[in-house]
């Protein structure tokens, strides 16, 4: 089959590879309908995280189940499935609290796993899925065409800014603040706007993806950052603050954002992986400030969201500004790179 | 009146001081009951916290309302009153939401607050309190003296232990680790049972606190403290770890402790004065652990709290180990630095 396998920082192509075969009678094969690339494949990409060897990349997708192991009872051949970017046995005390992340046999795409096999990256054409039970939840029949980029998006960024929002304890009328403008951004934005929030600031810079925080339901946008973007936000809410803030990016200035937007008692939601974040724990002990959020388990939110796509209740699809094939994927990496696409789909 | 003042470090002793007079209208004049000392007052009494010139000190008292201003209205010349460890308004929007320690006019004892007058310390005859209806809660009727030192307690460590408790998300059935044995930390425990926790860890290596731990809930004793400590809890809780940790400490090494001990997904409530923490971000990532907590809105809870004691529920006032009077202030404070008592009782 072909996957993608990044050889080099910036060095990326869809090469062959052996094709997945079940190894595991609880696995499944699933041959990948459409996936994506994420601002944390970008890191590895860039060189930031070294890449010492080849290796296969991309942790979000949908297909169609090609192959069950003996064991797997909850999909069956041909069922359209969504992947959540980590794989659970969805059966262990952490799963069972909602907290897949944390699976005592949590893995994840693109290496070898706790049971010492591969899970092919999900920019492929198939890939094995381990614990299949566990990880994969399908749609109840095929999905139209057009519904594929919104249930796409579940695999990671609207289950993360859902996360981020749930984090934030989001409540019905409320003022919630999204700190960052990339898709788990704009997700967090339509997040906190199916939870009822009344007024919703995004702050962002650039029109394209503006336009998509309002179409996500943000009544408001701040283009101003750090002192000049907390005041802004300080005289929006007549120096009371954000009831919820919702950390989306994950650099130190972002951070501090957060916490000195944030009304006392309430509760920054982050989920934008922290680099070189310091936490401001006076200014949380003076104030109150909580903070919560983490590794998203998507997987508890799947069926929901999956429930709300397909109601057409939300539409998270929009994320996706660019699809291109799968052979495409360096052209692909090239555009998130260079902050010309949103996010780009990858259609098989 | 006499009064504590503390001239400088380690000297410390009651001194005649003027009267106190009502300055605004919405004062009261307390003649304090009792008073106690706080683990935070040994900073300055230690020359931890700088003493640039003679100061007032003590922050929680009980006492009979001795006069009020024109424009107070809930409590009564005569009344029994709680106050608590600073001083609000009870209805700016933070007071609002309950979280009085980001009042408005957010003030402490024993220096000039907002309205550019002092505020008494606790610990002498008489306390100017401003905002006396927002500030003081008084009981029905006069307390039995037996009910005192409980009563008292409610004016710090029992509110405080309170909010870690609540921060932390204590819930019925769970099992809590309180990390910390001073008068807050056994506070905690004491907390935590009433909120209907199953198993109450608490970690403590001083055989009397064990003794009121136990008193007040714990179901279990752990004396290792680091990576002993944190060996012992996941062993004790099979690998998964607490539902909730209380952090009563404040120091680097407890934060770290209270974090290894938690659960996926749950809630370090901390209430201990942060010196030098440092907070995990990248573990708190990876595990979705979340820290809550800071300054105790104690306010929020004195009605919920007296009601508890006078119905026999809650018995804090078993923290006090040492009732001296007084003028034997000095004793007070030398007893809680050499901890020869977990905390000691000022009676006038």
């Amino acid at each position: 089959m072909k996957a993608t396998i990044l050889q080099a920082a910036r060095q990326i192509a869809v090469e062959e590879v052996p094709d997945p075969q079940i190894v595991l009678p609880t696995d499944a094969i699933v041959r990948v309908a459409a996936s994506c690339v994420c601002g944390s494949d970008l890191w590895p990409y860039r060189g930031i995280n070294e890449v010492r060897e080849p290796r296969r990349i991309g942790h979000e997708f949908v297909g169609i189940v090609e192959e069950v192991g003996s064991e797997v009872s909850t999909v069956r051949v041909g069922d359209f499935v969504i992947a959540p970017f980590t794989y659970c046995d969805n059966t262990c005390p952490h799963c069972l609290a909602g907290m897949q992340t944390a699976c005592e046999q949590f893995g994840g795409w693109g290496s070898k796993g706790p049971d010492g096999h591969l899970a092919d990256g999900g920019q492929g054409e198939f890939v094995r899925v381990p614990l299949a039970d566990g990880t994969l939840v399908a749609t109840p029949e095929q999905p139209d065409s057009g519904m594929v980029p919104s249930l796409l998006a579940l695999s990671d960024v609207m289950g993360t800014g859902w996360h981020a929002a749930r984090s934030a304890r989001v409540q019905p009328g409320q003022t919630v603040v999204v700190v960052g403008d990339g898709a788990v951004g704009l997700c967090g934005v339509l997040a906190a706007s199916r939870m009822g929030a009344e007024r919703i600031i995004a702050m962002s810079r650039h029109a394209p993806r503006q336009a998509v925080a309002k179409e996500f339901g943000a009544t408001d946008i701040v283009a101003a950052r750090g002192d000049e973007g907390v005041a802004v936000i300080r005289d929006m809410t007549t120096g009371i603050g954000a009831d919820a803030v919702l950390e989306c990016v994950g650099t130190k200035e972002s951070m501090q954002t957060a916490f000195d937007i944030l009304r006392p008692g309430s509760t920054v939601g982050f989920v934008g992986v922290p680099h070189a974040v310091e936490v401001p724990i006076g200014q949380m002990f003076r104030y109150n400030l909580t903070i919560a959020g983490g590794m998203a388990p998507v997987r508890s939110y799947l069926e929901q969201l999956r429930d709300d796509v397909l109601a057409g209740a939300i539409n998270p699809g929009k994320v996706f500004d660019l699809t291109l094939p799968l052979e495409q994927v360096a052209q692909a990496y090239a555009a998130m790179d260079e902050r010309r696409a949103i996010k780009v789909m990858l259609a098989n």
